[in-house]
């Protein structure tokens, strides 16, 4: 997706049944769907728009630029994987390791549904982070705090022996290797990838 | 870069003083350091081709198509990074452990030099497999794998209570870390992302 020469035509939006808060979101879960299949630079406009069916002229009707576009779809995406982590993270019926094994089991589905073609949104684009707006990259820097946040918290559940700061440690290595395990899926069409590496990652936090 | 619509117009390169090998290897320079630096689908051929002087209606007389150019950049990438490897692999004046380390010290200085924009090429396209030729999915595999065998002989020579298939798993381990490290790098400015794999990953094996 070019994100220069932003043609701001605020055309008034095309009749199509929906309110101008549902056309938002259609086209936020549009942007959504193609990040996290193509990442960003292989996600052209007009695709995102023609999926929801809004014409190019209305687009800056709905957001001041491209920008804030990709913006709102990272928060998007941010608030359904939290919620998601959340859910797992805090399921008090499951002793602390099954939680994050059922956060796992429940993004491997995900990831099974969509035959190996999706990864995950913040990876896509941190990949690609040097041909975006300078805003997005402190944006998805503090989306993948938040989620370090919530599984440095899991980690010392898990193991009481662990430092703050060890656990902090460990989160972030998570999440490291989850995004690249989450990529080598998208190889070998296969979610074995992503158990090896919890696998291994439970061997080192139970230490 | 768009694979499709190849028009096979094989014209005779223009003359610029390279022979036709130099050329060849300019166009696959060129090709490593855009897909290292953008992906695939960001990169050009314009640009890739415009790098090295050579014009549009000559990539033909050096390629078959633009899948034999993707696979020649990869072969080429995997043949400097294996020779990256078994350098500091082999290097029989250091441990086992250091070796390992010397290695990862190599790589940072590669990152830290291109200002945190260039990543590893296989990591790259892997993100990006499903919009590639698909024997680009099986070379890329292939690439791997020959790196996970000389990662899991250095696990070995580091923890000799390793079997083979725990070392071999261990390797593919280092491997998916790995790719998240680097491209963490990118985000964050900075190889601390790399420091921290590495040494959760020694802590790991040293077990």
């Amino acid at each position: 997706m070019k994100i220069t020469h932003d043609k701001k035509s605020r055309g008034r939006p095309a009749k199509s049944g929906r309110d101008t808060a549902q056309t938002k979101a259609a086209l936020i879960n549009s942007g959504v769907e193609h990040f996290t299949e193509f990442g960003f630079a292989s996600s052209g406009l007009d695709k995102i728009l023609k999926k929801v069916s809004v014409p190019k002229g209305s687009f800056y009707y709905y957001f001041a630029n491209k920008e804030d576009f990709g913006l709102a779809v990272i928060s998007h995406y941010d608030g359904y994987f939290s919620r998601k982590l959340a859910i797992h993270l805090n399921n008090e019926t499951l002793s602390a390791e099954q939680r994050l094994l059922s956060f796992v089991e429940d993004a491997k589905s995900g990831i099974e549904k969509y035959q190996y073609r999706r990864g995950c949104l913040v990876g896509n684009l941190e990949q690609e982070v040097s041909v975006l707006p300078p805003s997005h990259r402190d944006k998805l820097s503090q989306v993948m705090q938040g989620w370090q946040r919530k599984v440095a918290s899991n980690i010392k559940l898990i193991n009481s022996t662990t430092s703050q700061q060890e656990s902090e440690s460990l989160a972030e290595f998570f999440w490291i290797g989850w995004e690249g395990a989450v990529s080598r899926c998208k190889l070998v069409k296969s979610i074995q990838p992503i158990d090896l590496f919890i696998g291994h990652f439970l061997q080192l936090i139970r230490k």
